[in-house]
């Protein structure tokens, strides 16, 4: 059992959520040797390693005629080096399991040479993993493991800090809404839906200037992923709406509404999302846009201040993660 | 990069370690922080720290008709940590990844209970992982965390040493021979098969006694795995075919030319195979039986000296793993 505080983190509302906690049990009770148990981006064991696992499923999380086999394997191994920069952690190794058809569908070692690919860009390698054949979907689960002196939870946001996002939202339901609808979508959309970029050296940055004092990645979209800091950190946050920083590429593909929609509830854009003492923020010193995007109040949950200034709670509402059909 | 030689484990012939080889990549040119990578058990972190990935696949590793969900969970968990046992490590930790099918045809509490329960059994908690739908069989990602300060490698075995298995051997074979002849198998060889035990007390035991100079478990049978610890350990290996010990129940399902087969080419008994210097061995000093099985000789690959004392090299055979029809 560690005495930690921030090993004990909660996660926030939704049935998804539910069963999520359901399934990797209660974050308190954690075995020695470890710092940070279920319910984080990651686990922190002593010795600052950190470690998280990321499944991918064809026809889940993507569909084959959206991506090659390398591609494939560099998104899930992006999304999964995602978790580790939500800690503030330095990408070391990367195991792979995988559980692929037969019969030259897939080629494994293009998948693999993507998974490689997208550690290398963070300075990481393969270490290991498991290989198998699948009797139907590829299925992907890459196991990453990085370290930091100082991770940072989800925990720490207290009232009166300010919430930033790096990057701009909405692209990754951009991607799949073109796609679905049979039309390819343009090239700077599917570029950043087919190779993320894990945001390790931004969060790095941040962390040795002292200034998240809690974070995560943006796999839930922005309202989903806020409620998640909200309930680890017991604090209320408000989204300013009209702050947001929708990728122009996805206003032009969903509409402002569709976009902001998309930001908001749409999931895997990977950008990394953290509360910062007021004014701690200096976004010119980063080669990524930062952007404030709201604050930390008493009480709970994440509400959305609209741009005429009306406050409703933020509802996971009529926006669905993809599922084929 | 390593320098620790230790690192560069190579893995016996055969095609499916062919892939696997292309698979995880280059086991030299480990990033700094880690000490053993692609080809062990598991990989090795700075600080004692052991890592391994180990997948089930519904109709490739278990079939639903043969065990309970519950059962699926444990005996994929129970897998996973005999790499740790394989390394002397200590579990502390587990990961579970999983993608189920919607409409409740499984029940993922009772798989994870599972998980749990086996984690449990060598003092160890689930504490991350992640869940997603699969729109085809279950799928089962377990990553298992053990700490060890002298971690057992595959590479250490040196001509001369004997070489030692614990337990009995054929029984996971045995069981899948019954159920796919659509006969229930008998009680003591179902419970195995649905429950194996990871052998990490046994392990420590012997390793805290310094006898086993190299190590492994036995996923591949005998002969494929004593294939793995010859070629990591650059040296031969004669398995004694009279001193193999197969499981009686597992003979009697199989007959004793069948459940030997099974012993050496048969797969996942989740017994430790291990070698050691001549007479260091004290069998009556451990609860588990450990028996002799041979010897290591100069020159390369494994050999199989028959009862009549025919030495000849050991093939993969006829024996094929389990796969549906």
């Amino acid at each position: 059992m560690s005495a930690n505080p921030i090993s004990r983190v909660r996660l926030g509302s939704g049935r998804e959520f539910d069963l999520i906690r359901a399934f990797l049990g209660d974050p308190e009770g954690l075995p020695a040797g470890v710092e940070i148990g279920p319910g984080d981006d990651a686990a922190v064991l002593e010795g600052g390693w950190v470690v998280s696992t990321d499944i991918s499923v064809e026809d889940v999380h993507f569909r084959r005629s959206w991506l090659t086999d390398e591609e494939i394997g560099y998104r899930a191994a992006a999304a999964a080096l995602s978790d580790l920069a939500a800690m503030a952690a330095v990408p070391v190794g990367v195991l792979v399991s995988m559980a692929a058809p037969r019969g030259g569908r897939i080629n494994v070692a293009e998948v693999q040479g993507g998974v490689g690919a997208a550690a290398a860009s963070v300075g990481a390698a393969v270490i290991g993993g498991d290989l198998s054949r699948s009797p139907g979907p590829l299925f992907l689960d890459v196991v990453v493991l990085g370290r930091t002196s100082r991770p940072v939870s989800r925990a720490g946001a207290r009232v009166g800090d300010e919430l930033w996002v790096s990057g701009t939202l909405g692209t990754g339901a951009a991607a799949i809404h073109e796609w679905e609808a049979g039309t390819a979508p343009p090239e700077a959309v599917r570029a950043r839906f087919a190779r993320p970029i894990p945001r390790v050296a931004l969060a790095r940055a941040l962390a040795d200037a002292g200034v998240p004092v809690a974070m995560l990645d943006l796999s839930d979209g922005l309202a989903g992923d806020a409620g998640h800091l909200a309930a680890a950190s017991g604090v209320g946050i408000v989204i300013e709406e009209a702050s947001v920083p929708i990728d122009p590429a996805a206003r032009a593909v969903l509409g402002a509404e569709g976009a902001l929609e998309a930001a908001l509830h749409g999931g895997e854009d990977f950008e990394i999302c953290f509360a910062a003492r007021p004014g701690t923020v200096e976004p010119d010193a980063h080669p990524v846009p930062l952007t404030r995007v709201g604050r930390v109040v008493a009480g709970e949950g994440v509400h959305i201040e609209t741009a005429s200034g009306e406050i409703r709670p933020a509802e996971r509402g009529g926006y669905d993660h993809w599922s084929p059909a």
